[in-house]
């Protein structure tokens, strides 16, 4: 990944601006920024006017030694504050990753790039909605768009708050902020109308904002300081996954990497320094905590792994801290699926084996049949958890069509998937499936372990970097206009794909070498 | 002077953005930019958070045709509002001539360069004090540069209200706004510390504001708007005077041509397309109102003009407005001077001659000589109106300096003054002075009568320019550059000059040819 920070990238930079003089006696605003173009090595440097404001008085009382956030956007230097050098009060920027459900803040000390406090909340507007669908058609209710703005604005201030008194400084000290989030998310947070997102052709208001004033949305941090929205693709290609695209790096690499972000949708990015290619496609939820009754969200008492041992088919099941368990998360019904099949519960199309399962299976009165995972006695909820053959074949339609689009869109620049030399997994997710699984079930190819690389939270780690390496916007510029979008059209060729990838592990083993059932030859 | 309108020059168009599709389903904002791009034939395009947020209804609701408000800065055209193109209302523009003492505003219909309504008023900070030094020094007060902010901008937004009362518009109706104003006057308007402007080394906070919002400053108009600020040069070069430039059009000309603003200070430009020299200097203030006693400004009942006539020296007076006479202004006193030289009633050193005088002359009580110019029952005031010999000698000197000012100028590119091939005299003193008397006393150089051209308020004709030619901040731009500072050091080489011009026209007869005296053979 790519975090590493130079010297001469760091968006905090000390000058010392020229003293005035008979010889120099341009105005203040002109003297800071010719020293500050010495200092950035080019470019041109603009000072808005909070700037300009508090500059002559400031630079006289801190002896014309000043420390300035920097932001580059094209070949424009924006200064997003000033304070006298000898202040030892940290210039910070605020790195937010704007979930649809859950939001994350970083408060970062952008001169030594270390992180101050994190602080994550549940979206306020989830009080109006849990998706982006009934969001948007709150918004265009009367005040509808405003009430989701004043949500999300305000839960933003009031955990900066948090990090802020958890830091012991001001909203004075935030001189940067930068937001990651899908374009819906993106548009509430900016009051504009999502109205369009959703229907056909699907336009959102703005791809590309510019940097907005704190005063624009009303956060509480320095008036001199710059929001940084990250562009949006389009209306399902979000600024989160140009995030992700900067953190994982894969935008700076000579060979072909991809990357991976699941939720309800599957996103995905193809490509190196010369190239990117994007597509999402419905990947169905069972991927993310869609499993009927016992699915769940990744959270404590959720089982996150499974193992089936031999000889006698022994469930081991973790669950996230430790907690007795209360359902199963997207990582633990990867695992479960892998298991249920290498051990002969589950066959290749995915339904149960009655031999192999014994007394777990049994039907409901509707007949369908169903697998316990933990008996009554023994979970959080004082019920059984099971797992049923609908859930099941919901996971086997996720993970055929989580492979397809990979496949479709590895095929699409003609590259093999053995070609891939970095496989991305961002989220939550990315951090808690085993590939083994996961390749176990025929989702992701059959890659070297070590292609494989969980990235966490890439939308967070992508907003960072904008505030810790001033030439990241850069980047994330070059990424918007290298990108290409490829529309997955559900094709015959698509529906082929499809087919084939609906087995476990695949119709064609041999695709999967690594993929060993008990008791096949090796 | 350069007020023509290109038709593909206006600051507002009309754009036709294509509907979205799935083959163009990039976000409104960037299909407006795009269409925009194509209109204005190239540059990138700016919009800002506030057009943005209106966009996407308005879009809609005009089925697809916007009028913009657009202004050029270097590569980049800032989208200074959006309406309907089908909206009837215009697109107005404000352009304000701030004076120390007087402020104008004019409210322009952008598509069409109309003049919808033009408002003066006395520039409220004169409660404060009368003069840029008053004034800087009251915003050292606590609470003082704060004071003066709110009077100006009160001010302007109660004749902003009374513009677009008189011309049935809203505030949401104005998108730009252009400010020239004196360095300090600028300063003042938005609340920038102007206490370095007057002490050594006489340093302005800013000489080139970015555009403004209208909340930077609370100014009443579209918040989608901007607002241009004329640069300055310098502490004591003005954006009034870039202003002038731009008005008189002799930054655009082949041939060389000089501008000359009088006030306290005498601001001299001179230049063409290729170079630009200003100079300032203190003339006196007898050319603007300064004649002790009876001097006043241009106003109803003031003395603007004299004439003597032969053979009994009558007078014959004209007073502004036709009104009874109330005193004497600028332009009236280079009269007289100059009518008093040529009967013979003051000699070379402008001293008045007793005989030819006659009873008109008398002396006070410290035996000082005044002149009769009004008898006391045919002044407004019912005294009579006098001119002291004091009067005349502050009026050589500042005539002196002026024309010292203009031949350094001159001398310092290395043209004579009869290479100038255009004489422009800004302001209210520039349209009432006779340049056959300001001749007559040496002050301006003896050129053609054509040469010399009044352009009245340049200041008003240049923020009106910025509103209705898009392309008007690039020449200010330009002349920002190339413009040299020439600082006038009282040398020797100065102080010759300006011993030579204190006579009656010059000690050099030879350089006024067309000065001819009562008897003097031709």
């Amino acid at each position: 990944m790519n975090d590493s920070i130079s010297p001469s990238g760091g968006c905090v930079r000390d000058v010392a601006v020229p003293r005035p003089s008979l010889e120099n006696n341009t105005a203040d605003a002109e003297r800071l920024a010719e020293a500050l173009k010495r200092e950035l090595a080019g470019g041109c440097v603009q000072l808005d006017y909070p700037v300009v404001r508090r500059l002559s008085a400031m630079l006289r009382s801190a002896d014309h030694r000043l420390r300035c956030a920097v932001l580059k956007q094209g070949d424009r230097w924006r200064v997003s504050g000033i304070k006298p050098a000898a202040d030892p009060t940290p210039m910070t920027g605020l790195a937010v990753d704007l979930g649809t459900t859950r939001v994350v803040l970083r408060l970062i000390d952008m001169q030594n790039s270390v992180n101050l406090a994190e602080a994550a909340f549940d979206n306020p507007q989830l009080r109006v909605g849990p998706d982006i669908l009934t969001r948007i058609h709150y918004a265009e209710q009367d005040g509808g768009l405003k009430r989701l703005q004043d949500l999300i604005v305000g839960g933003l201030n009031e955990n900066i708050d948090h990090l802020l008194n958890a830091s012991g400084l001001s909203s004075e000290d935030i001189f940067i902020m930068a937001v990651a989030g899908n374009t819906t998310m993106t548009h509430l947070l900016l009051g504009l109308e999502p109205h369009w997102i959703i229907r056909e052709p699907y336009i959102p208001a703005v791809n590309r904002p510019e940097l907005l004033k704190p005063e624009d949305i009303g956060i509480q941090m320095n008036n001199m300081g710059q929001i940084f929205i990250f562009p949006n693709i389009g209306s399902y290609f979000g600024g989160d996954l140009i995030a992700g695209i900067v953190f994982s790096g894969m935008d700076t690499r000579e060979q072909p990497a991809i990357l991976v972000d699941v939720g309800t949708n599957a996103e995905v990015v193809l490509g190196n320094r010369h190239w990117l290619m994007a597509c999402a496609g419905a990947a169905g939820p069972a991927l993310e905590s869609g499993v009927a009754g016992i699915g769940m969200m990744a959270a404590p008492g959720a089982i996150e792994a499974v193992a089936i041992d031999p000889p006698d088919r022994r469930f081991t099941l973790r669950t996230i801290e430790g907690q007795p368990p209360v359902g199963i998360c997207g990582s633990g019904v990867i695992d479960l699926a892998a298991h249920l099949f290498i051990s002969g519960m589950i066959d290749i199309r995915g339904k149960f084996v009655a031999e192999t399962c014994g007394s777990r299976l049994y039907r409901n009165k509707d007949g369908i049949p169903y697998l316990v995972l933990v008996p009554a006695d023994q979970s959080a909820t004082g019920k059984a958890l099971s797992i049923g053959q609908p859930d099941l074949d919901s996971l086997m339609r996720s993970k055929a069509a989580m492979f397809t689009i990979l496949e479709t869109i590895t095929a699409s620049v003609g590259l093999a998937m053995d070609e891939l030399e970095k496989f991305f997994v961002a989220g939550t997710f990315g951090s808690l499936i085993d590939p083994v699984s996961a390749i176990g079930i025929g989702m992701l190819p059959d890659l070297p372990m070590d292609s494989y690389q969980g990235i966490g939270n890439s939308s967070l780690g992508g907003a960072a970097l904008v505030i810790t390496n001033c030439h990241v916007i850069e980047r994330i510029e070059a990424i918007r206009q290298r990108i290409t979008y490829l529309e997955l059209n559900v094709n015959q060729a698509f529906m082929n794909r499809f087919s084939a990838a609906k087995f476990l592990p695949h119709t064609d083993p041999n695709r999967f070498p690594s993929v060993k059932v008990w008791g096949t030859p090796v």
